[in-house]
């Protein structure tokens, strides 16, 4: 077996589409860019590719580091390198930050030609279907005109989903993990409560704050504590934290008692300092929104009907943000269209956030996945 | 079968306290007030008094109305009345306001006799424990040696188990409803974001508010939000709301496109304006702070040693914040003491909150259980 190495210094890419992007919502982005980034080497026929979809508060930075001094690796550098389960010696992996984003790619922080200033609360919302779109648009600008596979976690999983809908002919793969076909009333309701965090936080000033003394912090850093909570199991939430007290004993006052209490203020405080709270609430409604089935008034087995490409779906047990069961409705319906599937339900004790950890089972099954591909 | 009737107008009162109180914290309070209510009529023997104990967000109006015109009824009223399954013509109800509530009873909103001003922030807070402490003091004020019954949902079910653990002589029944012997680290971390979420609100000014023209509301909206969500089964949520929209079609907007969100800020606008946000803060320290197993120093079992009552356990199959699991730590607990203990476990879809609606099986088990008593 040879080792896994990491994927060292990496640089972005910019992609720059003059052509106009007709939204969702009927609003039209007469141009936009994409940050990207790429590893490995795209081969002669150009079919060894696979793009990488993020979720909520992801990007285009997957793997590696931008400088010898960088801290942190990209979000999913565990799974992308050389001899890692998606190896960077056999395959070209794409990460693209999605439009609404706040890392380089058109989004509220970008400037408004029209304004020259930044877009702020006008940015248009961008939805999974759009994201899928510019995504599109950008492999065909890499001349790659079949994907080895589309691959996303969570609301990249979604992404995935309309890759195979809307582009049956542009991918040979969808890996869908710890995803759903759409949102529950309770997956909304969270996000909901995120967003008023966020919009009613006064620092907030409607969107409007890029180049203002204050930042808004304080909404976002709710959002993300609750955020926390939601990608965590209860069990692992027991196991790790319990009710271990920070001091000996009770204070009685409001300051942090407990361990959990300092872990979900900590990472809320983390985030608000390098995330986007327009960039935020627009992921947020990117979930919200996307349900290729649309409620009653269609059936997914009749949306999946043109889908060529293979499916690989894995859940964990532990998800009950996207819990297993909402898996395996993407599955049957996938079966409904006798598409070539393969499911995969890992007992794990993490929650939602499994998908981002390096859980020997979940890694194998897609190192064995990706080996089989080429 | 008698049929049902409402209990008709009621009146609060008020019970003063000139003895000292010596709180958990260490703090004392030299004298204190709390505010209750009574239906029905003590007999003679005083052996048929029912302590009713009220969670998060209620008070000591169980039951009634306060005037012909007033639209709604006190919080238990579905329980409490004429022929209802707690029959006001055989029991004598008691519902107290606990310290630190903003209904009546001494709290932050009340008059500190060393300043003169509202306490605000400087009140002690007062846990279960202490709670507890002052309800014995205002019933044996009111020549009752023994209470019949103590009863109390989630939070109130905490304190009907410290009365049992404390007072071994002063009640004959504990009746333990969608409660748990401590809170996990999910339940604190909610608890958590919902406190973060009022504190660091700019007009929650620290606690001290009261008088000012602008009222902590925000940061309170959020937390009631929130709680809902945890307060409702995700089927519930999935039945009730599902994906239905507001509009026929999405908006694109950052307004309400689904009937959940709508349900969910309604909620919270209601409570924000009614709710006292540092009543909400002390409320969820009370819930995050009771252990009477102290963690894995004590263990429960040991700790109901002492208890004399007999026991009714009662929990609900789709809650998720008080899961019927956590029932069973107590039932276990006091099998292991030979206690007279009768569990029942409700089939029940709405989550948290079935303890206070109308479910049949459940008030039909109530009025069974307490038909038996006298």
């Amino acid at each position: 077996m040879t080792s896994k190495k990491n994927i060292g210094i990496v640089k972005s890419k910019i992609f720059k589409s003059l052509n106009p992007l007709k939204l969702q919502s009927g609003e039209i982005l007469e141009e936009y860019n994409l940050i990207y980034e790429t590893y490995g080497t795209l081969n002669k026929k150009k079919d060894n590719a696979v793009l990488v979809c993020h979720a909520l508060s992801g990007n285009h930075h997957l793997a590696g580091r931008y400088s010898l001094k960088d801290k942190s690796p990209g979000w999913w550098d565990n799974l992308i390198g050389p001899n890692k389960p998606l190896d960077t010696n056999k395959f070209f992996v794409i990460g693209i930050n999605n439009l609404g984003g706040s890392d380089g790619s058109s989004g509220p922080k970008s400037i408004n030609k029209q304004t020259k200033k930044p877009w702020g609360a006008d940015f248009p919302i961008a939805t999974v279907e759009d994201w899928v779109d510019s995504h599109e648009a950008l492999i065909t600008s890499l001349n790659i005109s079949k994907l080895s596979a589309v691959i996303g976690g969570s609301l990249g999983g979604m992404q995935a989903i309309q890759w195979a809908i809307k582009f049956p002919e542009r991918l040979k793969h969808a890996v869908v993990i710890a995803a759903a076909p759409n949102l529950t009333a309770q997956n909304i309701a969270f996000n909901e409560v995120a967003r008023q965090s966020i919009i009613t936080d006064p620092d907030f000033n409607k969107g409007n704050y890029y180049g203002k003394k204050i930042q808004p912090r304080r909404g976002l850093r709710i959002a993300r504590m609750l955020g926390h909570i939601t990608y965590l199991s209860d069990d692992v939430m027991g196991s790790k934290f319990g009710r271990k007290l920070k001091h000996k004993n009770y204070q009685y006052t409001f300051n942090t008692e407990f361990e959990i209490e300092s872990y979900l203020n900590y990472q809320g405080d983390k985030f608000a300092k390098e995330f986007d709270a327009n960039t935020y609430i627009r992921m947020t409604k990117a979930l919200d929104y996307y349900d290729p089935a649309n409620g009653k008034r269609r059936n997914l087995s009749k949306v999946f009907k043109k889908i060529k490409s293979k499916f690989l779906v894995i859940s964990f047990t532990s998800d009950w943000r996207f819990s297993p069961n909402r898996s395996k409705e993407i599955v049957k319906a996938l079966l409904d269209n006798n598409i070539d599937i393969k499911y995969a339900e890992i007992t794990a004790a993490s929650g939602h956030d499994a998908f981002l950890m390096e859980e020997p089972r979940y890694h194998a099954i897609l190192q064995s996945y990706f080996n089989k591909m080429l």
